[in-house]
């Protein structure tokens, strides 16, 4: 699994035909729910191992990491080493700050924990976004329409008629000099989901929230996929990380299976 | 300089009569800008050490901590707990999340690294930032109108005839059940301050801008202060950090006479 695509965007395409699908896995540790006798590191690494071949994507997610310090800092960045070259990683950290000290953070991503895509928050405006996309080889996604309950205190505030959430996807297309903007786009809404895909019809839309968040796979992939029945990341977290176990079975094939029925699950929404 | 205070809000106050000061140091590090001979932990150390008398809170951004991964965390983590227990400290991190992801964060910045107080960025709405609001001996700044040129994008953006910034501060009003929510209001917009008071005669305000950023003393500080001529944290980075020594001084003289200079320019406008 060597890649010879130069861009987060090439190689997520390239995953996504190779390995049939459009799965992100979302790598987020939770000490209070690893199987007994097992590492954080272990886990994450044995992860990776039993689903490589399933995904198009990784999506760490730095939050998990920050609270044991030093050691998650290291084991975040020994994690996204350790992702095969042929399947790229999404560092989900929702940073926004203003020049100076957002190029301290897109260095941070992109240089010392070698994250091949992040996560922002459009808040500050373009300005803070651009030490990341002036990485023309990165791609940045800026929440959009995020996927938790209280989305709608800011993002549904009317702007000129239409909500905010819809003027960040208008503002997308145009910050999309370099090809390299995408969106955080929530699976819990699916007709939202579909509204901001009119608005950018071109532009990779990051998926959370099935699973655990009881977004629903088929109404969220037939909203957001391109005209190609692509361009979408859906990404599950705790719903493949602790699968249960069917009795006899190893936890790390239980995660395996799940992720391949997420896989299936996507493709049978697609095909339809 | 012990306290017994039990709330950010208190220890801020104290500090801020016992030293007579609404100055905020900004203690980012930037390598290429370090005396010679000076590693980053004893330059940051030696800041606090000859300024603790002369502000009111101190501000690392973590932004600048985290392109030295392990290293950069655990200097972070050190230098919180070598400021001195009188004053308090906010960690700058603009972090937003949903629920699960946010209370790891909150972990991370309250538990693990043992800041005070916290700023946020507002656009996930209020659930995400309920597990640093529950927190009621802390602090949590939103980001209301920021500093920087390209504020406006989102900020400005019309909603029932007022900018979202308004509409944030009104927000932030109603999400202040204990007490502890405060905002952060660019010191290079004092018009917007000005406003931004009007809707919140309570908020302590954080004001970045000053110095490196050109916003002007008399102007947000007049414009932001509360019927009490407090209620303001008016911070200062890059200019006090890497004040120029005259002929013959120490650096850190150069720095602590920029902070006493500027915490006494603050004062003269309060007086006016």
């Amino acid at each position: 699994m060597t890649t010879t695509a130069s861009t987060f965007r090439a190689r997520f395409e390239e995953a996504a035909v190779r390995n049939d699908s459009l799965l992100c896995v979302g790598l987020d540790p939770d000490p209070t729910k690893l199987p007994a006798g097992v590492s954080t590191r272990e886990f994450l690494f044995s992860i990776v191992d039993a689903t490589a071949d399933l995904v198009s994507c990784y999506k760490p997610n730095i939050a998990f990491f920050e609270p044991d310090l030093a050691e998650g800092i290291t084991l975040l960045r020994d994690l996204i080493a350790h992702v095969p070259d042929g399947v790229p990683v999404l560092l989900d950290a929702k940073r926004g700050d203003i020049g100076h000290t957002a190029e301290a953070y897109a260095r941070a991503v992109f240089d010392s924990l070698g994250a091949d895509a992040v996560t922002l928050n459009p808040y500050l405006g373009r300005d803070s976004l651009e030490p990341f996309l002036r990485r023309g080889d990165r791609h940045a996604f800026l929440l959009c329409r995020t996927s938790n309950a209280g989305a709608g205190d800011l993002q549904d505030l009317e702007v000129e008629g239409h909500p905010l959430y819809e003027r960040v996807a208008y503002l997308a297309n145009e910050w999309n000099e370099r090809g390299n903007v995408g969106l955080v786009v929530g699976a819990t809404y699916p007709e939202e989901a579909a509204r901001i895909r009119e608005i950018c019809p071109d532009l990779l839309f990051l998926m959370p929230g099935v699973g655990a968040q009881a977004g629903e796979v088929q109404a969220a992939v037939q909203a957001a996929t391109d005209a190609r029945g692509g361009g979408i990341l859906v990404n599950a977290s705790r719903g493949v990380l602790y699968a249960p176990p069917a009795e006899g079975e190893r936890w790390v094939d239980a995660s395996r299976r799940a992720a391949e029925s997420l896989r299936d699950e996507i493709n049978r929404a697609r095909a339809r």
